[in-house]
């Protein structure tokens, strides 16, 4: 049929499996936590009307929450449905122009995806040998950059000082800066929003906040660039954020102490993990993140990632160049990452 | 700064007032009953584990319950973010052509925003006099057609044989037949979908399942549609649909009785409020939907849009040609009816 060539052919992103049943499930980087008990009564109570009518398009109380606690202003603040629909609408935002927009070869994979769907043209910058990013190689024209940091799946941070290097030497571009990990570790950009224009910082509540199935992420940056962001959502759905999201959204933000309490425990849980992996022969860069970037010294990682899978244990596997000997382990509770260990344990001694 | 090259500005769609307090709410064609309690009880069962997890991002669940209820198969269904959301997408997957699109003069205020947006060529084809469809003036050379039926915001249904008339002369083209009224009137296009491989079906959750908060639409079309249409989908956004929309979708769309027994509330209130307003000298064509869209022989639009806004009653206007002397009257309770009667019966006789 001819209506083929009106369609826009694409090849989607893949996300990580999601298993049914009893299973350990390291392979999406979610909290092992329960959500905050507040979001679970914010759910309950949403009420009647609430579903009936409309949500607010501008979701002012979600907002207010959200720069109230990170004292921005209110026009600093943009919202949607997860941190892929926030960079996928600073993509088509932001990235208009003709040059090609920059990120590294080894990174989220869905910046290249919404490239492709968007029709931005695009470079991908190699990360050094030990997957660290190189500042000076994003020195080169450019019609934006977006960089995750810490970057995923390596779990690597990039030091703000490197930071600043890239966004003054790309003043006319938008320089996104994907922070879904940065709450466990290393130090956010934040600090450099009243000083670069042309920063945008996107955050998740998926990961750090245990709300991968809420659905909520955010931006901060300028007023003038969150008014861009905010017009082009607009024109795309005026009401992307629907009310028990919204109502959620806020009791999340709200219960910091919980927030720290989950937070702590991955943190405390991850640098044991990475003992014990370095024991089992192991090795990996420090992470900054929820999950393990690791390789073993004698066992290729699809096989490891195999026999995992078989004990029901759910870990990530890219079969990707440069990384394709790697695995990318969630963090989970004590018990999960026990049963991982044994697991670990037996199948390396096996061979 | 030089950013702003880089940068896709757009003028977005508004949506109708949100007015907090107690007002009469007839702008925004919400339902004016409760959604069904089985959708109250979904939401309020909502587990830590579905927050805490990313959601299924191929939607089952609902996908399943919405193809047994339409008696389709699985693959011939898709969900989105509200109808909103699933048009938003269908623009951007299926009119990648360079030709223009087609679409009424007068209809839904989205369809040029998303052509706007996603940088597609379109051309409006202007309605007849009284407003209705004439299926000769498609038959011209188009990148795509989307058609509202019944219309929105005129409330006219058009006859299937002219939507077939107009899938069979642009066999190469796809051809949206948007149906967010049609449980308020008229017949559905899912008929045709033996029939036509060019037609992709939308719909809503927003108005006759009282769910506009929660934001869930979907659409019908042939299997190699819907697949195009959720490779796009899953390179914006794999997780578009959060837990609480999806239990609480499913638990919509299964209770048949309830949905039933609201829309026919509506539909015998709209019925008495076209008599109503019949006599207080209102004039316009048989509604097919959930809304009145009416123009009075001597008092301007304008001006009773403001009246009544005084009097906290918001119904929607809009300052465009051809409709800047209607009100979009959306229908309320009997109660909110009897007020809006009555309120109308004091500002046409105080002139």
């Amino acid at each position: 049929m001819s209506y083929e060539m009106n369609i826009r052919k694409v090849v989607p992103y893949t996300p990580g499996e999601q298993p049914a049943g009893k299973v350990i499930k390291l392979n999406t980087n979610e909290c092992p936590y329960p959500p905050s008990p507040r979001v679970m009564e914010a759910i309950r109570a949403t009420g009647e009307e609430e579903l009936r009518k409309y949500p607010d398009p501008d979701c002012k109380a979600l907002i207010s929450a959200i720069a109230s606690y990170y004292r921005l202003s209110e026009d600093q603040v943009f919202v949607g449905v997860g941190s892929d629909d926030v960079l996928s609408m600073c993509f088509l935002t932001y990235f208009a122009g003709d040059k090609p927009i920059l990120f590294p070869d080894i990174t989220y994979s869905f910046y290249d995806v919404w490239a492709e769907v968007y029709r931005i043209p695009y470079k991908r910058i190699p990360l050094k040998e030990d997957f660290s990013v190189d500042a000076e190689d994003y020195r080169v024209e450019n019609g934006g950059i977006v960089l995750a940091n810490p970057n995923a799946p390596t779990g690597i941070f990039t030091g703000l000082e490197d930071i600043e290097r890239i966004l003054s030497a790309s003043p006319d571009s938008v320089v996104i800066v994907d922070e879904a990990y940065i709450d466990f570790g290393g130090e956010s950009a934040l600090t450099l929003l009243p000083r670069y224009e042309n920063l945008v910082v996107t955050r998740t509540m998926s990961k750090s906040r245990a709300l991968a199935g809420l659905r909520v992420g955010y931006a901060f940056g300028s007023p003038k660039l969150i008014k861009y962001l905010s017009d082009v959502r607009f024109s795309v759905n005026s009401y992307t954020m629907n009310s028990p999201a919204l109502r959620a959204g806020v009791a999340a933000i709200e219960d910091h102490d919980y927030f720290c309490e989950i937070r702590d425990k991955v943190v405390a849980t991850r640098d044991r993990a990475e003992r014990e992996l370095r024991e089992l022969g192991f090795s990996f860069q420090k992470s900054s993140t929820n999950f393990i970037f690791a390789e073993h010294k004698e066992c290729p990682a699809e096989e490891i990632f195999q026999k995992l899978k078989e004990k029901n244990i759910y870990v990530r596997y890219f079969r990707k160049p440069r990384i394709d000997n790697y695995l990318r382990i969630s963090i989970g509770t004590e018990e999960e990452m026990d049963r991982l260990f044994e697991a670990l344990r037996e199948i390396l001694s096996d061979r």
